[in-house]
Order: C-alpha cells, then sequence, then structure tokens
C-alpha cells in the first residue's frame, strides 16, 4: 500500500501512491523534470513576491506589493502540498527550506483557539463574517490537503498538528452542536475525507457529513445576507454554491464548475465510506451530467465566463468556452475517485482526455506560464467573456491576481502516478499507462513505451502477486486496440479494462492503440459545432494554430473525404506528429455577408498540433473546432 | 411637400409626409389598423398604469404604481409622437384627449428658466446633475420630436413651445458659452436637427454641432466620475457611449447599439446641412461597419447583451443575439437619412429588410405584445444573456420597466409612409413598394399589389410633373426582377434604383419580382452560421418554430440538394405561404457526445414561416439558421 494509504477508507480501489512509481515515460518525463527544475521554484517566487506569505513573515523584495483576492491561503497550500508529493519523489534541500519556512509561519500565526488563516488571523474579528465569499474553510481545506500530504509522504506532521488544532476550532464553531454553516466555495469536505483516512479522526468525517448536508437545506447564505454580511454580487443564485437544493437530489452538474466538482469529490468519498448510495448516485448524476452534455471534447468543463460555471447542457460553444484549468482537474479528481469503485471505461477515458488536453494545455513547456481559461477558439486581441475586442494576445501567464491554476497544476503533475494505478488486495488497474516502474499491492512491473505519442505501450511483469488481477485500460480512443499477451495476440479487446489473470514475474503484455488520425462528430445538440468536427490522434486532441497557415483559420474547411497524414515528429511540439490533411479556404467578403450562392474556394493545405502544445511559437488563432464534415 | 418639410435643409431629397400616402397595401394595412385600433390606446394605458404620467398629473389606477427607470418621459415623448401621426391620418377624439392631456402636463411642469422633464423637475436640485446616466437631453430630444411632429402635422404648437423654451435653457447651460456637456445616451442631436430643419432656429442646428463635437474630446464623463457623480457601473468603456475618439475619426460602429445609431442619424442631418464631407464620410463608415460586418440577417443590430452593443466583426451569434427592436428602428432611420442623399441600393434594402424582420417581430399581431431583445435561435426557458435556464417562455411581453421599444415601433409604423417614398424636386424615389394612393411632388400615384407576400406591384401614374423622374428600387432578393412599362418589358433590370423618365398620367408600370424560396449563405467569417443556412421569400427572413416539426430543431438538417417549395397561404401567419422542404433529422443522443462518426439521420418535413410572424402559436422553440448546405 502507498503512503496515504487510506486505512479507514471503505471505498474498493486505492489509488497507489504517486511514489510507487518511477515515470521514465517519454511524453511525461520531461514535463515532470521541468516541474522540478523550474515549477515549484518559480511558483515560491510568485507567492512571496505577490505578498501571499508575508504574513508568513516571507516578505516580498517590495513589501509593497500586496495580496490579491483574500483567499490566497488556498494558493500556498497546493504549492505546499506539491513540494511535498516533490520531495517524497527527489529530495530538494532548497524547496524543503522554503516549503518548511512557510509551514513555520502557519505555526507562529495560528491563534491560540486553534483558528488558522494568514489573511483573518491578522483580523479576527472578521473571521467567519461571511462564509459565501470568505473562502476561510476553503482555504483550510487546502492546507489540511498539504498537511495530510506532508505527513503522508515525508512523515512531518508540523502542518497537520496546526491543522487538527484548527479541526478542533471549527468542530467546535461548526460541528454538530455549533453553527449551521458551510463554505461557499466547497473544498474541505473532501480535505476532511483525506484527514479521516489518513487519521481515523472521526470528527472530520463528521463534519464533512454535517457540510455536505447542511447545503441546500440550512439556508445559511441567506442568513449571512441577511445580516448585511455579503460584500459581493456573488450568491444570487443558490445553484452557483450548490445550495439550491439537497445534494443528493441533484441532477445536474450545476453552478461553479471546480466547486461543484470539489464538492462531488469530498461527497463520493464520505459516500463510499459510509456506505450512502443514494448520495453516491447523486454524485454519479453530476458526473454524467457534466461528462456527458457539458463537457467540451478537451476535457474542458465549466463552459461558462459567467461565474466560471456550468451552464445548460450542450451549451459547447468553443469561442466562448471558459474551461477553467483548475475545473478539469476537479474532473480529474472526480473521475479518480469514481475509479474507487472499480474501473470503468467512462472514468478512465475521461481521465485521461482531461489531463492531456483541459489540464495540460494550461501549462507552458517552459514550466512557468498558465492558462486560467482554456477556450477552443481563439482570435488574438479578443476577449471571449465580454466578446470585445481587447488588444491583448491570447497567452500564458506568469501568475494571475486569482492564482488558483498554477499550483493546482503543480500539485497534479506532482502527484500524477497516483492517478495513473489503483489497487484493491492483489487486484491492480492501470488508469494512464505510462512508462516507466511500478511497485504496487505486490506488483512489480516494468512499463516501456510512448503511450501518448505511439500508443504503444510493454508491460513486463516482474513480480506478481498470486491470485491477483491486472486490470488494463484500452482506450475508447481507439476502436481496435491489440494486445499481445506473451506472443499471443487476444480476441475480443474492446475499449474499457481488459481484465487479465495468471500473470506472474516474466509475463509480457503488449498493449498497440491504433494512432490514426481521426475526425471528432459533436451530438447534434451541440449546436454550436454545427458543421464542424475535431481532430485527434491517441488521447490528444488537436487545433489548428494561424502560425501553421496562410489563410485565416476562419475560411478553413476540411472535406468530408479528404484524407488525414501524421506528420513528422516536431521538436517545436514536445516531439507530437501534426495531422496534416488536403483541404480548402473559403473565400471571404464576396457578394457582402449574405448572398444566395455558397462561398467558392481554393486549395488549401491543413496543419493541427496538439492543443495542450498550443499557444508556444508566438500569439495567434486558434481553432480545435474545424469547418468541416 | 409634405407637412414636415424641411425648409432648412440642404439634403438633395426629402422623405415624403407619411400623410403623403393612403396605404392599402394588403400586408400592410392590417397591421396600421391594429396600431390605430389597439396600440396607441393600450401603450397609453401602460404609460399611464406604470406611473410614467403621474408626474405630469395622469395618475395609475393604483398610485402606488411607480416610474420605472428614470429617463421615462422618452417613452412617453416617442408614444405623443406616434400620436400625432396617427391623429393626422385619422382623427380620434379619445386618443388626442390623451395626448392633450399629456401635453398639457408638459406645460405645467415646465420649470419658470426652462427645463423640462417629468422626473428633475420634482427634484430640480439633481437635474443635470449626471449627464452620462440621467438621459436628461435624451428625453429632450423625444420630446422635440414629438412636439415637431404635432407642430408639422397637426398644427398644434403647445408642446413646440414648451421645447423652445427648453432649448433657450440648454442654449443657456450647455451652449457655446456654457459648460462642453453632451448626453450619455444621443438622440438630441437628430432631434435637434429636426428642430433646426422646421423651424429655422440656428440655434438647434449649433447645439447639435457643439454636441456632435464635444464627444470623444472633451471629456464630460470623466469630469462628472472626478465629481463623483457616476451612479452606475455603464461608462467604464468610453466606446459604450461613442465618446472613445471624435466622430469624423470613427471607423466602426461600435458600443450601445441604439445610441451609436441616433448619433449617427443626428450627425449625418447635421453633415448635409453643413456640408460637411469628413464627419458625412464617418457615417458611411459606421454604416458599412454596421450593415456589412455586423448586422444579422433579419437586420437586427447591437448583436451582443453587454450593454446592448455592437461587438465585433462578424460575431453572429444567432442564439446570443441581443437585436433590439430599437436598434433595427435607428438602423431604418440611418438608412433614411443616407437615402436623403439619393437613391442607393444598400440603403434600400436595409431599409426594407431591417423593417420587415427585425423590427416586425418585435410586434405581435394582436398589437399590444412586444419583443425588446430579437434573437434568431431560441429555446423555451432559455436564458440567451447569461446562457442559463431561467424557466420562463421567450415571447412577446405586455410593457417593459425600460419600455423604448413600444412607443419606436409605433412612431415607426404610424410613419411607414415617409420611410416609403422621398422627393427631390420633381424627382420621387420608392423605396418601400407599398400598395396604396401616393401624392408627393407632383405626383400622383395609384400603386396596386401585394409586395410583400407576392413580389408583383403595379404603378399607375395618375399625374407625373412634366422632366420628373420615378427611381423604382428593385429589390436586392430578386435576381430577376422584371419591370413591365406600358405593356413592354424592360431589359436590364439589376436590382437597384431603375430610374424611369417620361412617366405622365396613364402610364403603367409594374414590377414583379422573384418569389422564390431561396438560401442564403453567410459570409465564412461568421463563423457562428457555420454548416447554416438561413432561408426567404420576398422581403421576408423565415424560420423553423418547434410547433411545425416532430423532431427537434436542433437536429433538423436541409441537405444542399432538398428543393424548397412553397405552402398555401396560412390564415395563421398573416396569409403568408410556409417554405417546406424534405429534410433530415440528425439522431441524437447515439454514442455519447464526441463520436467518429457522423450521426445517423431519417427523413423530416421542414417548415418555415416568416421571422416576423414567429412566437403566435405558443411558446417553443425557434431557428432562423438551419442546420444544412
Amino acid at each position: 500500500m502507498g503512503a496515504e494509504d487510506h486505512p479507514m477508507t471503505r471505498a474498493a480501489w486505492t489509488p497507489v501512491a504517486h511514489t510507487a512509481w518511477t515515470i521514465s515515460d517519454p511524453f511525461w518525463a520531461p514535463r515532470r523534470a521541468t516541474l522540478f527544475a523550474t515549477t515549484l521554484a518559480s511558483q515560491h517566487t510568485q507567492l512571496r513576491e505577490s505578498g501571499r506569505l508575508s504574513r508568513l513573515g516571507i516578505m516580498p523584495a517590495d513589501p509593497g506589493r500586496a495580496g490579491s483576492h483574500i483567499f490566497y491561503d488556498s494558493d500556498t497550500a497546493k504549492w505546499l502540498e506539491a513540494a511535498a508529493y516533490a520531495l517524497a519523489e527527489r529530495p530538494d534541500a532548497g524547496l524543503r527550506a522554503d516549503a518548511e519556512a512557510v509551514i513555520a509561519g502557519y505555526e507562529r500565526i495560528q491563534l491560540p483557539d486553534g483558528y488558522l488563516n494568514s489573511h483573518f488571523c491578522a483580523i479576527p474579528e472578521r473571521r467567519w463574517s461571511n462564509l459565501e465569499h470568505d473562502h476561510e474553510l476553503y482555504c483550510l481545506g487546502h492546507l489540511i490537503e498539504a498537511a495530510v500530504a506532508w505527513q503522508a509522504h515525508l512523515g512531518c506532521g508540523r502542518l497537520l498538528a496546526c491543522c487538527r488544532r484548527a479541526l478542533d476550532h471549527v468542530w467546535r464553531r461548526f460541528g454538530p452542536d455549533g453553527e449551521p454553516a458551510y463554505c461557499g466555495h466547497p473544498e474541505i469536505e473532501l480535505a476532511l475525507m483525506r484527514l479521516w483516512r489518513l487519521t481515523g479522526d472521526e470528527r472530520a468525517r463528521r463534519l464533512c457529513r454535517l457540510f455536505v448536508d447542511r447545503r441546500g437545506r440550512a439556508g445559511w447564505f441567506a442568513r449571512e445576507r441577511a445580516r448585511g454580511q455579503a460584500r459581493s454580487d456573488w450568491g444570487r443564485d443558490p445553484d452557483e454554491f450548490q445550495d439550491a437544493r439537497p445534494l443528493a437530489d441533484e441532477r445536474h452538474a450545476v453552478g461553479h464548475a471546480v466547486r461543484c466538482l470539489y464538492l462531488a469529490c469530498g461527497a463520493l468519498d464520505l459516500a463510499q465510506d459510509e456506505d450512502d448510495a443514494p448520495l453516491a448516485a447523486a454524485i454519479g448524476r453530476i458526473w454524467d451530467s457534466a461528462t456527458r452534455r457539458r463537457m467540451h471534447v478537451t476535457g474542458g468543463v465549466g463552459s461558462s465566463a459567467h461565474r466560471e460555471s456550468f451552464s445548460s447542457d450542450w451549451d459547447l460553444d468553443p469561442f466562448r468556452a471558459y474551461n477553467e484549468t483548475c475545473a478539469s482537474i476537479a474532473l480529474m479528481m472526480l473521475a479518480q475517485r469514481l475509479l474507487a469503485e472499480g474501473p470503468r471505461a467512462d472514468a478512465g477515458d475521461i481521465l485521461e482526455l482531461a489531463l492531456h488536453n483541459g489540464v495540460l494545455a494550461g501549462w507552458s513547456l517552459d514550466g512557468d506560464h498558465y492558462l486560467y481559461a482554456n477556450p477552443l477558439a481563439v482570435d488574438p486581441g479578443w476577449d471571449g467573456k465580454t466578446k470585445h475586442w481587447n488588444g491583448r494576445a491570447w497567452g500564458r501567464e506568469g501568475w494571475f491576481g486569482c492564482a488558483c491554476c498554477p499550483p493546482n497544476l503543480a500539485r497534479t503533475v506532482a502527484q500524477l502516478g497516483s492517478y495513473a494505478a489503483s489497487t484493491r488486495g492483489d487486484d491492480l488497474a492501470l488508469h494512464l499507462l505510462l512508462a516507466g516502474g511500478l511497485a504496487a499491492g505486490g506488483w512489480q512491473l516494468a512499463l516501456a513505451g510512448d503511450w501518448v505519442r505511439g500508443g504503444r505501450l510493454l508491460v513486463q511483469v516482474q513480480a506478481a502477486p498470486a491470485g491477483g488481477s491486472l486490470h488494463l485500460r484500452l482506450p475508447g480512443w481507439s476502436t481496435n486496440t491489440r494486445v499481445i499477451r506473451d506472443g499471443a495476440e487476444l480476441p475480443h479487446t474492446e475499449p474499457g479494462y481488459l481484465r487479465l489473470e495468471g500473470l506472474q514475474a516474466g509475463s509480457r503484455v503488449e498493449v498497440i492503440a491504433a494512432m490514426t488520425p481521426r475526425r471528432i462528430h459533436a451530438d447534434p445538440r451541440a449546436e454550436a459545432l454545427t458543421g464542424r468536427v475535431a481532430l485527434w490522434v491517441g488521447p490528444l486532441i488537436y487545433c489548428l494554430e494561424s502560425c501553421d497557415h496562410q489563410h485565416g483559420l476562419e475560411a478553413l474547411s476540411l472535406p468530408e473525404a479528404a484524407a488525414l497524414s501524421l506528420g513528422d515528429p516536431d521538436p517545436q511540439l514536445a516531439g507530437c506528429r501534426p495531422i496534416l490533411a488536403e483541404a480548402q479556404a473559403l473565400k471571404t467578403g464576396e457578394g457582402g455577408p449574405y448572398r444566395s450562392q455558397r462561398p467558392a474556394c481554393e486549395p488549401a493545405r491543413l496543419t493541427a498540433v496538439p492543443y495542450c502544445l498550443w499557444n508556444h511559437r508566438g500569439p495567434g488563432a486558434m481553432r480545435v473546432w474545424v469547418r468541416g464534415g
């Protein structure tokens, strides 16, 4: 079992510790090397220079720079959590010192009654005055997640001790005998479940239950507003806060996407540990709503910039797609929790899709630039939110006023291995086919290949528990995946989890997926995608960038009959291969805006590149969905 | 010459008075009969019952009902203006009494220094404190327009006398020696030009010049904000107020659509009367921007619900189209002013297009229900502005808190004839081919036919001035219009204005346009219309309504090869003929949201109806742009 071994959970399957892996995957290893070499240090610099650490005693070079939003502890905590995963994998004295100085800051500022929040510890008279908007429980949740990581992976319990004192405080204030409150931004729920699973402290699980059950029933935010405490125009619509109805009655993914999915994660953890089938069923409905009717083809969710929210079924406009990077990460987190109930193809597929597209697009190859929103079509200078020109080029930025995404990316990539596999007793499930070594649950595997770019993985079994099964995910994007076990090709390898039994040291299983570039058609109800196709190869969704084309992307059209081929691996595209096609460019500007004739066209070469790598070759236009049939 | 005969204008062509017409057009006469029988009286009731007239001494049944927005004088004034046109055409003692009571109210409330505004006369200490948002000059402009109409068409100068006293006041306050202010909502400019043209009062024209020239230069709104007077979040972007740059430097239609086009109207009047070619050229650029790159196929403009504004070129999403009814009326008003420079095909075509589609859709057949926004695609319960379900059915309403559109519709339909023709000396131009009688500029014409539904008009000349020409508009929507003069068909009848000379009493000119249902293709840069076509017959744009279809409109597809035919005239559709086609319904819900296969389809019958008549057969879905080729 892994370091964070969930002794208290009743979920059937447990993610492996990320340290169970030695990742040498040719696609992922360079990105993770950048994470360790650049991202974590640069994020610490950004945290410090933005003033986020100043109340912890770590001052910016220019002390005049102040905080940003008031929930900056969550940015700091996610970075701390990422640092724990990184340090568990490869010691780094500088990173460790920076992180421990932050932890020492939290130790220092914690109030005698256990209250912990670097913004409000300085103004304690204002604490807990506005749970709707002040994010105090959200911040504490992220601190708990970091504390769990430091304890489980580094054996360092300093932050955990702070968090348990904070739990004492929250239990008194909001426990069974306290105020029936809950947080405007769910997160504490899943953090409490991690704390419960690590420590067995029942108060954590019971608090999670209270926070889940009060939502949609207790009307806490209305009480706060009645007391005149609301300090924002958010919150007029209780759906935005997942507070319109009890969660067990929910039928759709609604409101702010990250809040919705974080809540679903915590609630599903709870439902699994308390055998709450109705609650689990509601989370299943939210998952279906999010992924089957409200998800962009990149695994981006929260399509509306209006409150960063889910909107309605099939509202999938590529230009207006908001798709916060954190929302795709939250979708991965929920997929991981669904997989705790057992291998299921849709969860595995969407885990892979979101990671390689909606999440990864948010992180630059150089490691210290990020996208917050991830639209599927961009024109330079164009603000998809207000549909006005703002003159700015779209591109990744080094940091944000609300900097939730960068450290969320860091902790996700740092613990990549824990998403990739899970165990149940002697069984092992492989969700992401990473190359490297894996030792978990009695299994020792050597995995070789270049799955993302080549679609091949060779699994060499070095040790296997007797009677254990290997559940190998065959991806939905490959219609004819071949599986060769010890030289013999298996019949009937449908997409989904292939259960292999009887493996033992020396067994070899090769997986060969079809890496054919293909068109994707959307359900006709996604009307904004009418007359368009997307392109993909393997787990990567592709897009067009203006730098590869002589014609405007709005005019390019891919005829139904046009063949797709793959170009040579391109060093500018992290070694990925572009998709090429002989396409057409429609003529624009002929005959006024509306005319009886179909536009004329001329031949044009189309080049598509992985969406996760777009915007690395200068500013320009981008389209995921291409005009065509 | 007509009643409002513009003695001071230097524009070449002058609209005829609407009273020059006796409109018996089979499409328009019933609508105008409803205007006279229902609309004007019901609007008076709405004005009264909403409290808009209470400060004029006309109280609602429930005096507790109060005003709405603070620029309600503009609603009242547009209704007064419509009443003048109506009364000039057909006396109505009740309407006259209601209107004169309103005028008497304005006489009563006017302050001794000439200030006139029924909201601020009661709180004079607040007048002129916030020109950015308080709309005082906008309201006065509409009162001036009403006053001009009452003087010109009814010979009643009571309101004009009030307005001239108000002009004295405005001249002192904001004239050459006054504060360099201008209104947040342009309108006063065009009203001042009407006043100048009617009365010859040079101060009106000079004030218009000041208001036009200060805009984009004087920074008035920034001064107000610096004094802490802004009471709204509008105005952060000076483009919204057409205040970002001098108007003569403008290159695009920007900001709030109605403001933009009202300003363009007043400025073009000014440019014509002062021979200001650079200013006229700027208005030409705004017209081109609005109509060639930012106009929906219905003649709807102001595509963005964000501040009811123009957005960027080719941002023509049918679902999110805002298209305020007033904005299409303003487009007609600007077209009319461009036609004052001489017949030009684009202005005539767009005048007809906007009137019969974007404007008329805003007005119910029963005469007292209205649309404020006019999207090109609607699903019931769906709020196109926030992209959230609000559970409400889309449909016309009896009134609005901001009720600009209903009386604007009324005054437009009441003065329909003045849009239809203009004169220059002995020349007559026919822009709208209405059936009825026309006597203007020495011409007497009897016009027979059903142009809108039948595409035929017979012009019988009963009198013609010697040497005068008739400029007959042949519509852009007919590629092969036939013109038969005294039994002989003319060759070479391209769309545009056909100049006919030598007509005399007894001459007969028959115009026969092609009433073939046809597809419209958008310029490829309008990417939201990818893979879609619109349908039209004659001047009417068509749409699909869910009540005519068994399949969801999102799934209907019109194959490129499918023939279009016309059904029988439908009494439920004001005698218009639906467009019929053998189409397809794509299957939805098969294979997840994204799949490699194109969706399967089955045969489905398609029925399209005129957009201007949609939403008369119960709530439901609507689409102007149909999936297809």
